[in-house]
């Protein structure tokens, strides 16, 4: 059963997804995102187009080593230029070097593009899609064929639409993807059409790829895969140009959840808002809670109408079980709930909150108001363990701070020097020290470490693996309210921790502090250092 | 022409939307908000639910003295209680007391919901629903009634949806509004139902109410128009509980400017790109980019090949021309873009950069090389500005920076503090300031800010709206490199600017000077100021 596939998802975050306003991602961020899409069982990957710059062609190069279990990394670019040989031109060359299995090349379909923006005869465009593709096949590629502009195409001049994917299918093309390039046709009208070309080349298997210039792409695609379409082309979390490409994430539930189509592993359709969060973490864009199955309050009820329902029946404000989709059931203004989470949570980091209701009373409305201040324990495992720990009274404060100074100092063109000078009490022992460090917060954490390793040596196993900023929610410019998450590793585990200050500086420094603490704590080292 | 209208516009903003997490109005800005949709021709404006809390009440006796040219506000309810006399029912009688000209009154569609829920027998929910439409009828209202849970109710028992709203139409009812309260109906599926009732009531006006939990709020709404809906009811940038209502904006654009179906009169439609900022301003939720048709993104280019195309022909890459929603094209540049890209935004700020090529290359090389080290110019057109300014020799420095210090100290567990001392050279004149602020970024912009506004009184207009810290590849820790983005204001403008360094305060500093080079740009006065 759950091998079954209806249809192929070919994702396109990493080329189509980085063409959105503000996404970027690195070479190795683009691994990463394309090693965890071949573990759910993506079936199709584009890499990028590794013509169009360096950072593509390295991708490339460092995809050449990934053991891809499931997924075909495929390489994007255009048909030949016109009027050169194909063996002559560069782009399709580039994508030969890419090595990988299949190759994704576009094609004109609409005739303004062929005669006014490439400015060629229609005859050239027909030769340029047919020689690209059968070169590409005699080289042993998988080829799969996007018909750019294929639906405006079609209304204009349905004749020669057809015949561009009909060169295309007989020149050896493996996928004929139609292409809904800017965003505008309403699903009727494309169902309309995709019907018509499963009619006219009946043996093609056929792909869709659409945009969301009409707030439509998920519409459009599983109107195509009604009408035949066994491919969708689309990108996590809908990133791309404009207002984005179709979003594959309601696509695949969709498909899957509602209309019988499988497309992936049970397994991995609940880790759909995992993925989410994920690649929306990697390009750094605030995940957006009204998102469709993932979103943190797609399953968020506040009227009391609607809660009092769904504690009699889930169903009854709820399209589908959020487990489904890794998502959960959110209930605004309720103890009640807060409580179980924070039992389970406890539990979880083992710890016995006793059979006292009071402490757990006490540990949610502590959250909460730390939560209205702007903290955010689901991403700060550590923290939440310590906090829990301080209330408990299981914790013990492992050292004491007297005071910090970082001082930052530029002088004209010259990059900023920083220092830190750092003073804190371990027992009865008092350590002063001070470090540099390529920033104030590198500084200050180079410093608070070299002040406290000769009572804890094991903090030199600790390195932090991954610091990030975000400003919250306010239009108080550089007076705004900052959120830092810190993951932090030794040899056996990852922990992440969190501070929140108007004060960069601050807010990183609470974050440090509970990195550290977490670490002794976790090691049950506090209990017995020197001087107790 | 204009006159004409085939689709009646409800939007219930002002009572489903508020539903939504976050989004909360009080009565005075309801009464705008109603004001302004009544002027662009909005048929119907649900002001809230007078029964469920004392702000609504409030609101409707605002609204009882407003007036209304085009638009019929109407009152929210439910059908009357169960097991008591319809006049002697609390909510109705509220309900009037609204003294709207049109009340709306949701009752049961779905059996699940009745005996399971409600835990009534299925006849009485017959009879509330007949009392309460044929009450309100011989009160002379206008009576639109909402079938909750229709399309699921029609799919688990389709005799006795049925008869729900035949019940209605019996009673009176000038509207039957069939609802997607889970939101997961599949547009498909719709369609079919929609067809049948229409043929099941010939005579009824149908409505269509839906949300978005399957993505597919705006499809299933203009797909239930073409299978006979001539009422479609939503909210303004589809706020909403969980994923949100449909969106109306988005749903009278595809009607009007793709389906030939009239909602609005042509001035209005381009208004909406005017109204989603209004709503999303009041509501003080940022802006979605990539909002369909009114988004800042939406007609926005970022590739090269695109870029290239719609300076040839808009048509190649844009669905619809974005002044007919009010909005407009913008052009982004980015390491993906190539020189047609810097010559459009060069045009666009008004640079000449003459017929030479050579200095498109040099800005297209310089950006490339920024945007390896971190640079996102997509994001900061203010920095994008002065970098082109600087190269082509445009740019007079107005000012120079002899040294800053940045001090921030902490005791104990008080909050940090935070100074800086700034010395900057204008002309032939020192300046030596220092402030505070509550953070060192913060105490660093208002020392800058305090030097210059002598030289440059003009400063004292611009207001730093955002803020946004990101690290950059985080796998260094503390030691990793940040990206500050910051958007200006001042009377006239919005701009933003950007910095890039491994330290916070460096990174900061870049997007802070940038915003003020380019406000002193702007305005002509770095040319002429004092001293020069």
């Amino acid at each position: 059963m759950t091998d079954r596939t209806d249809v192929l998802i070919y994702d396109t975050t990493l080329r189509d997804g980085t063409q959105g306003e503000k996404i970027n991602f690195s070479a190795e961020e683009k691994v990463r995102i394309a090693q965890r899409l071949d573990e759910m069982g993506f079936h199709y990957i584009e890499g990028g187009w590794p013509g169009s710059n360096p950072k593509d062609m390295r991708f490339f190069e460092l995809g050449k080593h990934i053991p891809f279990k499931n997924a075909r990394l495929t390489a994007f670019g255009s048909t030949r230029r016109p009027n050169i040989k194909v063996e002559n031109c560069a782009n399709i060359q580039t994508l030969l070097a890419a090595e990988t299995p299949a190759v994704t090349i576009f094609g004109k379909s609409w005739d303004l593009h062929v005669t006014d923006i490439l400015t060629i005869p229609l005859e050239e465009n027909l030769a340029m899609i047919h020689e690209s593709i059968a070169y590409l096949k005699a080289n042993g590629k998988e080829v799969i064929y996007d018909a750019e502009h294929f639906f405006d195409g079609y209304k204009k001049n349905r004749f020669y639409a057809l015949q561009t994917i009909e060169t295309a299918w007989k020149a050896g093309a493996d996928f004929i993807v139609l292409c809904d390039t800017n965003g505008g046709t309403i699903p009727h009208e494309l169902t309309v059409i995709v019907e018509y070309v499963r009619s006219f080349l009946p043996d093609a298997p056929l792909g869709i790829h659409v945009h969301n210039d009409g707030d439509l792409a998920v519409a459009n695609s599983i109107a195509a895969v009604s009408a035949g379409a066994t491919m969708v082309q689309g990108t996590i979390n809908g990133y791309g140009e404009r207002c984005g490409n179709a979003d594959l994430i309601p696509i695949i539930a969709n498909l899957q959840l509602k209309m019988n189509r499988w497309c992936l592993p049970d397994n991995s359709i609940r880790q759909l808002t995992n993925l989410s969060y994920y690649i929306s973490d990697v390009a750094n864009i605030p995940p957006q809670n009204s998102r469709p199955f993932v979103g943190r309050s797609a399953f968020t009820h506040k009227g009391g109408v609607h809660v009092s329902a769904i504690l009699k029946n889930p169903a009854a404000y709820e399209h589908i079980r959020p487990e489904l989709v890794g998502n959960e059931q959110r209930v605004l203004v309720s103890d009640l709930s807060g409580k179980s989470n924070i039992e389970y949570k406890a539990r979880e980091l083992g710890i016995d909150l006793g059979t006292e209701d009071a402490i757990s009373t006490l540990i949610v409305q502590k959250i909460k108001i730390m939560e209205d201040e702007g903290y955010q324990f689901d991403a700060a495992d550590g923290s939440l363990s310590l906090l829990i720990k301080k209330i408990t009274g299981e914790f013990k404060e492992p050292f004491v701070l007297e005071c910090f100074h970082v001082i930052n100092a530029k002088t004209k063109n010259n990059p900023s020097l920083s220092q830190a000078t750092i003073k804190i009490v371990v027992g009865n022992e008092e350590e002063l020290t001070a470090a540099e460090g390529n920033g104030p917060v590198n500084a200050l954490d180079n410093a608070l470490r070299k002040a406290l390793v000769k009572f804890y040596p094991q903090i030199s196993e600790v390195h932090l693996v991954d610091f990030k900023v975000r400003t919250l929610e306010g239009a108080d410019g550089t007076a705004a309210k900052v959120r830092v998450l810190l993951d932090s590793k030794d040899n056996e585990d990852v922990w992440s921790t969190i501070g929140v200050s108007t004060n960069v500086i601050e807010a990183s420094w609470h974050a440090l502090v509970d990195s550290i603490q977490y670490k002794l704590c976790k090691d049950k080292i506090n209990k017995h250092h020197v001087g107790e």
